[in-house]
Order: structure tokens, then sequence, then C-alpha cells
């Protein structure tokens, strides 16, 4: 039986892809597993059937065969463990791509979602400029330090993993700060992930959810 | 071999055990696993060395056997799935598990990390106060929902596992910030994770290096 995700009915980023159902769809489309989604509105985020699936409201959750997963991160891990093409099957290689799944979400994604959150509640304070700034130097230091291991390479550690897609994933939110732009390793590498057939799949996908919605 | 992981020389925390090997030492110590340690002052913290290990030039890394770790959601699980204290044997209840160490750190941490981070940053800002109540009101929303998914239970998901290890360090960040208080159900969890004797040595063991070292 096919997987359920959840996702939004009318996604608040018009369709780009900055939704956390798209690491996962991603995920799905690496692995050849095809999967249904349910579509939720924000009052039925916040109602009790959901919160039963995802204690904090959100989405994106998984359903197969019984188990009920929250968290884009675990479901993405979740998938990646049954698929070579996302998480390699050497031992220490496998501990390495996971090591990066971990750094994507709980050290690079921390500012950058920070930065997205101060654009929409604080837009209007006199010192939104001022911590914008702030915000930015610390995504700057992260970038920087990324760019420096990436170097020339295509791929965080040898072959592609669920690593690089969670972490082409929270590096898309930057989309339109023109930060990513200051460091040419990290926009090339960014845009080798979307080149992926599974990508534009797992994009088109979502971006249709949003186009039958307006 | 024991694995070597690598802690601050000095803590910023002052012992309190809020550092990031913390959550390694704890999980070292559920598994029964001896461990060294190798202090870094700040300076070594940015050398080419250590950024050899940690890209971001932060602690802890994990190195055993050739293999070379960082970030401490990553660490914490590379030992947790070797240990059945940590993980379950059950596939769907260890997949429950991860879900849960993804959820401490993507969506619990953020509002808690940022809480204490404006609170060096931004204290001396006039708009701090303003800033903090924002911050509180979104802690205050993840504790709630975590209070409601714990209800009476010990632990998050039947047997104690890494993912509860993960969200009571998270937890712990809020000592002295009269948020954790509002929520008993939540308060009695973090006490339950730290009479555990493997937490016990753990916070012994990190104390033990500032104390040395002041």
């Amino acid at each position: 039986m096919a997987a359920t995700i959840t996702a939004f009915e009318r996604s608040p980023d018009r369709g780009r892809g900055l939704a956390r159902d798209m690491p996962v769809r991603w995920a799905l489309e690496e692995a050849g597993q095809p999967y249904d989604v349910r579509l939720l509105s924000f009052s039925a985020l916040k109602g009790s059937s959901h919160r039963a699936l995802n204690p904090f409201g959100q989405i994106p959750t998984y359903e197969e065969d019984g188990l009920a997963l929250f968290e884009s991160g675990a479901i993405v891990f979740h998938i990646a463990q049954r698929h070579a093409v996302l998480l390699p099957e050497d031992a220490d290689a496998r501990a390495r791509a996971i090591a990066w799944m971990f750094a994507a979400l709980n050290t690079v994604e921390p500012p950058i979602f920070e930065r997205s959150l101060a654009g929409i509640l604080e837009r209007d304070e006199p010192w939104h400029e001022q911590r914008q700034r702030v915000l930015e130097g610390r995504i700057r230091e992260r970038l920087s330090d990324l760019s420096s291991r990436l170097g020339g390479a295509d791929w965080l550690d040898s072959g592609f993993s669920a690593g690089d897609l969670l972490m082409i994933s929270v590096l898309r939110r930057l989309k339109g700060a023109n930060l990513l732009e200051e460091f040419s390793a990290l926009s090339a590498y960014v845009a080798r992930g979307e080149a992926r057939p599974a990508f534009k799949r797992a994009f088109d996908a979502q971006l249709a959810v949003f186009t039958a919605a307006s």
C-alpha cells in the first residue's frame, strides 16, 4: 500500500516548493516510491485528528501500514534508510550522510528560518533592518563554512545523499535574499539538486496543488 | 578502542551541562560505552585541524576507528542505533523515536535557542523585552503541544529513548526562564531524565572539566 503524506491545501509559499512536504516528496521520488497526498486546510492542521498524527499541528506527516510519523527530517530518514540512492550502504559513509542531515536542520537552517520569520513578523518594526543584518551575518558565517567544505565537489560527501537533499532544501529558503549568490559553489550546488529529475517531479507535484487551489 | 569526543576547555555555560557535548556524553553513558575527551580552546575551535572534523568549527565531534562525525544529533543517533536502551529494536517504534529526535532539534529547539541567543546579543537593545515576549510566545506554543502529547506518560513514546534524551537536553536550556514551570508535566519529565544514573555521570563529567579549568 502506498504511503500517504499530508501537505497544505494552499501553501503560503505559493508553490515555490519551500513547505516541508517538498523534501519528503523529493525523497519519495528519488526512492521511486509512489505516494498519496492528503491536503489540509489551516484549520484542519490545528484539529485534534491531525494533532494525533503531528502533536505540533504541522505538515507533513507520513502514514504507511499502521506506522504514523511526523517531522520532515525523520520522514526523509525513514524513506532514505531503505534506498541506497539516499543513504549509502557502507556504515561509515552512511553515518556521515546522516551527520549532514542533522547539520542541515540544526546548524544551517535555524538562522535562515529566523530570517524568513522576521520578514513576516517584524517587517514593520523600526529595528527590522538592524536585526536582518545580524541574521544575515549569522547566515553568511554558515554559508562560508559550508562553501569551504564543499569546495569543488558535486555533493557534500562523495555521492548524492539524503544529507544533500535536506541541505539543498534548506538553502532554497534563501531564494530572493541575495545571500546564496555570494557563494558561487553553493549556488551551483543548489542548481545541481534542482536539476535532478526526482526534484523536478516533486516540485511540479507541489506546484500543481497550489495552481489547482488558485 | 574507545571513541574520542571534543568539548569546550572552558564551557560558556559554566558547567551547567548545556553545551552540546552533554547529550553525547549522556548517550555514551546510557550505552555503557567508554570514551575519551579532547578539550578545545575557543581559538582551537576555529583552527583548520578542528574544521577538518567539524566544518562549522563547533563542538562536539566524535572519532572512532577511522570514522569522524560531527553534529550532536547525528552522534547521538550513531551511538543509539547500536543500543536498544536508546533506540528500540522494533522498526516502527524505532522510527517514532527517531521522529522525536528530529522534533527536539528542528521544532522545539529553534525558538528556545533564539531566546538564549537574544539574551546575549540583544540584551541592551530597547526592543529586547518586546522580542523576548514574542519568543516566549513561540516557546509556550511548543511546550503546550508537547505537554499535551506527553500527558501523564513517563516518556514520549513508551520506553525511554534517544528522542527523550534529546528533548530533555533541549528543554534544559529553559532553566531560569520561568517557562518550563508553567507545564508541570514537562518539569517532571525533565526531572525524570536528570534522575537517570547515566545523566548524572555525564553531568558530573562535564562539570569536572569546568571546575578544573576554574
